[in-house]
């Protein structure tokens, strides 16, 4: 269905959608005939919500394709995670709320060390202090070149926000990190025509900067990767007539919910609770409410089983303060699946819940893997989500006579 | 898949498909837990067929869409309904066996009530007696204006179809009917630069018509919706190789069927079990039969939940006489839901059955919403119902070596 098609459906409502999206929720079990991590979790009030709704799985960006975080979150947000792609320099850059504009290509930037040979040594410079890296951001921001201009900003540890602005900049270059350590950082390469000058000037930078570090320890260089421009996304408000807010607390989350126009809420602090009374705070101001849980995917990746289990079972715990708003649709799913025996995300389709007063409820009280295959979602696109919960939350005009 | 695709790959055959559409057949329960109007509804015999049947959901539109009548009969005859709309103004026509050609544009016709200042008082003129709105249509067509010719159609009651006929007519025009009395009937408007011909027109059409009815009570002026150009739609017979017969009582279900190139056949009456005789009558002379129940949706919108259920209590007394026909493949299912608790047309996908000697029967003898969610065909656009009939009536070859 074209999106242009939905569009010209949309009608306006007082409704309200809340969208909890466990990142990396789908998993596997750790032996055959086992249960998953979300099967494993003791979740009631999961359970509960789940025998109201209807299940389904859905897939993010195609059969077997292992989404990132940005295609796996344009999806469920409703948007084709192909025909859009982020780049993770583009990300990074939204991440710490740099407003990219059209002549800007950003990249993720690394501080690291190399050996007087200029042979890498450690790719993350030690993961070198924020506050350090803060003040080396700083240093590199004195970098003038003649054709752009260039902003730096810290991320975390070794990471910053690389952004290279000038008109008629391309995005197709190389990444200048290796991946591994032993060997140089790799030049910036076009890999178009159009990128050429972007290239060079993305050279010149990186050799500047080496100048302006050579006197520090570990952080003596910089690498480049992800260059990216900014995708133009049609907003929430354009798309879905939604007045749409988001509650993330990790940068990239807060990037692409902002790429598709919703206001980034202040969360009061980073636990998961933190993000719950950020969604109680502001709940009378908007109609769409996105709130990410990282931690499901931090266990996951990090193949732990048992962590990610407690997480869910901790949103479990917390799904009660978001259900007491009285929202008019609650989606829970996640933008991938990261079963902890992978150790990262993977192509399994992902537990999704959609409840509202009008759906046509499985009558099915659990909420699973193996729960959520028998529903009435059956497998589906996650871009198809979002129009299912506009339908519920009567945005939806009939087609047709 | 595509549409020439498949039509490249039909075979004749001496077999017979019979489809049976309940409109809006989906429902929904009346309280948390409970029955739809299907699950209630005591229908041994489609239960007995369910048991021998392929059970899925199909999707009419799209995720979330809640299609009119056109839309969900195009898909469920196997037509993309986004690709080919149908305007309400074309369907009145088609549905009073008007032949629209290619220089015609169609509107709905009401007669209204306006009083001596133009305001609107009755929206249709108190209903007035079909056999005196066939006396004003015949005053209306003694309207003549200089480029183009007019037909108009009674109906039934206060509607009738209105129809221009000229080179070059836009249909890019805005309806008349404010959708609310208290006001005067607005003039038709251009919506595109190629339709100003014909909004001035139709334009001058209503005026000439308020002239000669306004000696009449009720019906002293007109307003025309809907305005719509007859879309171009490969026959069953170019695309499935199908000579195929509709079996319809209501207008607008006739003119969808027409549009496909299906013929309509008379009905000895208006009840259901003239519907059967209709079909019994024609069995030998067309390889589909396509058998339209308009009740269901009546008694959806209506929200009278029991009055559904009857309807489908006895479509499934009526049954047997279908079966007995000895159809090669039987398709049971509905245009779009109708639930009674929405009291409207919905999005939510709606149970279908097919049935044939090789189809894959799921064993589930029970033709529901959720026994058809259990179903292999799965959650499926409704425009893959026909090729799945068709290859189960042996008419679809091989593709590739």
């Amino acid at each position: 269905m074209d999106s242009n098609f939905l569009q010209r459906l949309i009608t306006p409502a007082q409704t309200k959608i809340a969208m909890l999206i466990m990142d990396g929720l789908g998993g596997l079990a750790r032996e055959p005939g086992g249960l998953t991590e979300l099967e494993t979790a003791r979740t009631p009030n999961l359970d509960a919500l789940a025998a109201r709704s209807a299940l389904g799985l859905t897939v993010p960006v195609g059969p077997g394709i292992t989404p990132g975080s940005g295609p796996g979150h344009l999806a469920i947000f409703g948007y084709d995670p192909i025909r859009y792609e982020i780049g993770r320099g583009a990300l990074e850059a939204l991440g710490v709320d740099f407003e990219l504009g059209p002549d800007d290509v950003a990249a993720r930037g690394n501080f690291c060390t190399v050996d007087a040979a200029g042979v890498l040594t450690d790719r993350r410079a030690g993961r070198l202090p924020t506050e350090l890296s803060r003040e080396l951001a700083a240093r590199l921001r004195t970098i003038r070149l003649d054709g752009a201009e260039f902003f730096i900003e810290p991320v975390k540890e070794h990471r910053f926000a690389f952004v290279m602005r000038g008109s008629g900049l391309g995005e197709a270059l190389s990444d200048t990190d290796p991946q591994r350590t032993g060997v140089p950082p790799l030049p910036v390469q076009a890999l178009a025509a159009d990128s050429e000058r972007a290239a060079a000037l993305a050279n010149r930078f990186i050799t500047a900067a080496a100048g302006l570090l050579a006197d520090q320890q570990p952080a003596n260089a910089i690498m480049l990767r992800g260059f990216a421009r900014f995708p133009t996304v049609p907003s929430y408000t354009e798309r879905f007539g939604l007045h749409a807010a988001a509650i993330a607390v990790n940068g990239m989350y807060r990037g692409v919910a902002r790429l598709a126009g919703m206001t980034v809420l202040d969360v009061p602090g980073v636990t998961l609770a933190d993000e719950f009374s950020a969604l109680e705070r502001y709940w009378p101001e908007f109609d769409f409410f996105y709130l990410h849980v990282k931690q499901t995917d931090t266990a996951g990746e990090k193949g732990d089983f048992d962590g990610k289990v407690r997480v869910i079972e901790a949103v479990d715990t917390l799904l009660p303060r978001l259900l007491a708003l009285g929202p008019d649709v609650v989606i829970v799913s996640g933008d991938h699946s990261s079963p902890a025996v992978l150790k990262s995300h993977s192509w399994h389709p992902v537990p999704t819940l959609l409840c509202a007063e009008h759906v046509r409820a499985d009558g099915i009280a659990e909420f699973g893997e193996r729960a959520c295959a028998r529903g009435s979602l059956g497998v589906l696109p996650a871009k198809d989500v979002m129009p299912l919960a506009l339908a519920n939350a009567g945005r939806i005009a009939k087609y047709g006579a």
